[in-house]
């Protein structure tokens, strides 16, 4: 006899858990639909073929491969479990080009598997939703992602602002501070800016081989300040010379204009600071934080130029974004924002002490289903305060008693769980209470 | 570079197709709910030791097992793929008891992984859908869980037939023809019935061990016929001699007893012939076939006593049906019965020949988008048989086309592209419009 458990790193989801992480994703469903997004799932497991040398040297460690119990090594092709959505979304597209339309306006949410070491606040198998454009270099795809965000944030009643830059520009950076060909390395410490500080930035900045010269040329850019157009004023004339960085700027200027035609109401600050780490960003990159809680970015993204280019076809461009539901469910928990009516599903309980009762109950339980209600009857004669446990403890609002004398009359008991009050009702009387 | 491919007998879900079992889940889950089942979910992975020796020899070889990258074997517990819902459920039932609610109404739709040798209809990872109570010995669940399949397939509009049997029956009959050690060998030979024919299974029961006369006299129970009362009724002098079939003949009586309380309108057959393989169940058994197409059991379950015995809680009585998404799928499709909206959720597509429409569309789309419609924007000025096609491929009903007159009138022009129907109409016009 074995005491249960489940592997590092892995959670069971409870029933309030689920609901809550229902509200979530129904909420960025019903989002999504409004903007003509449609859901796709992929395999969780890929061939390793598919997997290995996307994540970088660190990621490919990290992936979790799976074998056939009765399979030897080298019999079957290698698989592993994905370990997000982007590059099984990347071999979607190119598999099936053929029949998809475009521009592909798909999302994704389903589990990734890590081989991280497990520790608060990160497991090995979590859920990523995703949702992306592909097939269109119109800014139109960041601005209706920018939307989305505010209406998901806007229905979760989740204060938020949104950071945007542009990789173009930050490339434009590079070159007008003399190290054209340092841009990875300049993104890569920029974006660690949040976590270690700007002098432990511009520590990194020489160590990955930028001159003194370049590194105090980069600070000012990194601190511009002012209301955006400021900044994009600042930015033309700092990045008059470097043709990608005034691309940059325009898209940045575009995206700006278009936010204003539809009269977007979120908070939407340039950053220039904002670098985020994944290298196959190419144009804006979006980061969301949380204004009212302590936490890292809980929706993040940007355009990528030729994701689908390691399968094979090149020059497809798309924009995605990812919302982060672990951060979003502690976001939501920290700032007590649930609805109360996640506590319960179930608007009434029958409660019975004997056989007859108990047939009563299951056939007006019946009716009021056919009502839409949402209904349980205890299914055994046990004490009425076992019963009443039940209810309580499952938040039930209501509890209809049935014991001899109310079946005698062919009605219930009807206790409202809250205020204690209790009334002699008929079936008829059932379906007219708000059982909410 | 590489051609990209997923592992073999795995499937991507486009955009239909998840429209589709979107549609089946929602539908199941909204019935679970009126019950007040809640939901759960479990790791995809779990210990290795969870999962051997739960299916038998042939299950353990059919395992998946996982295995970090950077890890030898040996070095970490060994971890598996979940090869069903039940284990897993069993487990968390042990591992939660101290918090869960009991009787525990809970549902579960999750993939499962099987390395089975793919062929037609036959997938290495495919969804199940578990709706489970634990916890009572109340024949009440059977017959809410029967009424959760009239509800599903009212829904879906299948026309079924549910097919009831007991094992304690089963039990009984082993006793009175004599051979009550070979309950299970007689279970697993009546579960080839519809496959292998009745010959065929009594060459099994033969080989197995029966006494041919213990064959000869179990031929007329098999074959009992008439309605459920009159079987019963038979039954009642068949079994008089055994307790335990005689307990089973009064299961089955309440079962139809509370069907008949509860107006059941589900043709329920008492079907001595169904045994189904799996040798946990005691009590009650279902299966449920479509009617209108040759399909194997597209529903089926029943009552275990000692699930949670293997993880050292024992004598907890469950019962529980699992729907088979997968064949429901198909029958759905066969059948044709899939709603027509599922074919486009989008209901209007801006068309735009430049920049300054294509900003107005972005406007009018956020209005619109603000009454709930679901509005798409084409997101380039690209030729009009592009945008169109586009809205054809997408099953999109109607188009506003913005052309630099409707941009300067505000307007839109306004496709219905069923009938080819065209008329001018402002945003004022778009919201009282019925896109459907």
């Amino acid at each position: 006899m074995q005491k249960p458990a489940i592997p590092k790193g892995t959670r069971d989801f409870s029933q309030v858990e689920m609901a809550r992480r229902n509200y979530i994703f129904n909420t960025i469903r019903d989002v999504f639909a409004l903007y003509g997004f449609a859901q796709i799932e992929t395999p969780a497991m890929e061939l390793m073929s598919t997997l290995m040398g996307k994540y970088g040297e660190e990621g490919d460690k990290l992936l979790f491969r799976i074998q056939n119990s009765g399979e030897k090594a080298g019999e079957a092709p290698e698989k592993g479990l994905r370990y997000d959505l982007t590059v099984p979304f990347a071999r979607y597209v190119v598999q099936h080009r053929d029949t998809i339309q475009f521009p592909f306006k798909r999302y994704q949410i389903q589990p990734v598997w890590r081989a991280d070491r497990p520790q608060k606040g990160r497991y090995r198998e979590f859920y990523q939703c995703d949702v992306d454009v592909v097939g269109t270099n119109s800014l139109l795809a960041e601005v209706e992602l920018i939307q989305i965000v505010e209406e998901v944030y806007r229905r979760l009643g989740i204060r938020v602002s949104l950071h945007l830059n542009n990789r173009k520009v930050l490339a434009g950076i590079a070159e007008v501070i003399g190290a054209p060909e340092k841009m990875v390395d300049i993104t890569v410490a920029i974006d660690k800016l949040d976590k270690i500080g700007i002098d432990k930035v511009n520590e990194e900045l020489l160590e990955r081989g930028l001159t003194p010269e370049a590194v105090q040329a980069l600070q000012p850019i990194l601190h511009l300040s002012g209301s955006n157009a400021e900044k994009l004023s600042s930015l033309r004339t700092i990045l008059a010379d470097s043709e990608i960085g005034m691309r940059g700027v325009e898209e940045l200027a575009e995206v700006f204009e278009l936010l204003a035609a539809v009269d977007c109401q979120l908070s939407v600050e340039l950053d220039l600071c904002l670098a985020r780490g994944l290298n196959y960003y190419t144009g804006a990159i979006f980061e969301v934080k949380a204004l009212d809680v302590q936490m890292g970015s809980i929706t993040g993204g940007g355009r990528y130029d030729n994701l689908t280019g390691i399968f094979g076809m090149p020059d497809v461009s798309g924009v995605g974004i990812s919302f982060g539901a672990d951060r979003i469910y502690d976001v939501l928990t920290e700032l007590d924002l649930y609805p109360a009516e996640l506590q319960s599903t179930t608007q009434l309980l029958f409660a019975c002490f004997g056989a007859d009762e108990l047939r009563f109950a299951a056939k007006c339980a019946t009716t009021l289903r056919k009502q839409g209600l949402r209904v349980e009857v205890y299914p055994e004669a046990v004490k009425m305060k076992r019963q009443m446990a039940y209810a309580d403890a499952k938040h039930i609002p209501y509890v209809a008693i049935i014991g001899s004398n109310e079946l005698a009359e062919q009605k219930v008991m009807l206790k409202n769980m809250l205020t204690g009050e209790q009334r002699l009702v008929g079936v008829e009387g059932l379906m007219s209470t708000e059982f909410n």
